[in-house]
């Protein structure tokens, strides 16, 4: 695969996933190399052998699975400053999914799994570090299994828009969503229809969506209707500090 | 917590996580300590700092959560050689669920967060061997997730019995469950009417439930029924090899 070399000094943003851990990403920095790809293009295939373990840098990347009876689930919507393709730190594994760009274009970063796992042999808090992240993404999913039960699926689109806003100063937050409904849909596990039934009641919540475009007009009114029924509710990165 | 310490030759089983790595088990083995708890102990608590890596020896445990506006859910229901309280493995974490005994009594291993942490830093096999179970974890609840999608709740069913037959040289299985069934309801997100009915539909495939015990006449004839809409179909653990 063809990649292009860039300083580190130049990249766009340290990814979130490093945000907190300034030495994790000093450390592995300049091995990482970018490239920019197109709307369409699949990055990973699923079943392939995992040599790299990958970030985003900005954009959006679907992550789909197909059963052998040929239903298709979006198993991750991937975008500025998350990682994907981590069986890439096990000896001989493969992606689990394809991966493919949705946005216009998609910058992404690759790490070579063997090179990262060499790193992480003799760092032992870069070790730590990316025992903490698979962590966080095996209690991520969990939390998403729970939100299944506990959840209206007003909550889980609120849920996927206080992601989205992440942490910030303001109280209120507009974002872009350059994807299609039906992969949102998939995503949260409901039906196309079902997300635009839930699209319409977060409007009492201050949620207003226009295109690609959400405006959320008041983030902790959003909280308070989506987090009560979520057992980590006080201790998610959504929540204020 | 008053802990038995027993001698490791007498230990029950290598547990099933660490079968398939016999020198990862014998770098921890002497650091484990087993105790006998009664049906309806509670042995973890949500929000308590996680101190201790438990392994289930025998018995079975929930994993329970509860959401500020009282909702209950069922996070996990943990078995011989499962683990759970892996968050004892980051420093500062707490334990992100309950955890209580529901068969008659569960014979239960715990290893010291602290002790584990520093074998792992002067062990890079025992450190990959954890990432990868943690790996596994979160591929798990990433397939549970799927399964949401593309499944019926027979289907889910099955899986979830299918992995209770492990891996055997026989075609049958007769596997108790000694777990009331609304917790198994919970478990899979569906009422327990729903596994009623669910219960049914598998009888067409072979499978049928006397009370605690549940006998799988045709495992293979059940794997094609469940896995035919599972994306990892062929490379999942209750497969042959």
């Amino acid at each position: 695969m063809e990649q292009l070399h860039r300083n580190t000094n130049a990249l766009p943003q340290v990814p979130q996933s490093f945000a907190g851990k300034p030495s994790v990403w000093a450390a592995i920095a300049s091995h990482v190399h970018t490239k920019t790809y197109a709307k369409g293009e699949t990055v990973i295939h699923h079943g392939d052998e995992a040599k790299f373990l990958w970030l985003v840098f900005s954009g959006w990347v679907k992550l789909i699975r197909q059963t052998p009876d040929g239903k298709e689930t979006i198993v991750g919507l991937c975008h500025d400053g998350d990682f994907f393709g981590e069986a890439a730190l096990f000896v001989n594994a493969n992606y689990p999914s394809n991966a493919e760009v949705i946005s216009d274009n998609a910058e992404l970063a690759t790490i070579s799994a063997s090179v990262m796992r060499d790193l992480m042999k003799q760092n032992p808090t870069l070790s730590a570090a990316v025992m903490e992240m698979f962590g966080e993404r095996a209690s991520q999913a969990q939390l998403k299994l729970e939100h299944m039960s506990t959840m209206s699926t007003a909550q889980r689109l609120g849920c996927f828009l206080l992601r989205l806003c992440g942490h910030r100063n303001s109280n209120q937050a507009t974002i872009h969503i350059p994807v299609e409904k039906y992969l949102v849909a998939s995503f949260l596990g409901m039906k196309p229809e079902t997300l635009s039934r839930s699209q319409a009641q977060l409007k009492t919540v201050g949620v207003e969506v226009h295109g690609t475009q959400v405006h959320v007009s008041d983030i902790e009114k959003l909280r308070e209707y989506v987090c009560s029924s979520c057992s980590e509710s006080g201790s998610c990165e959504t929540e204020e500090d």
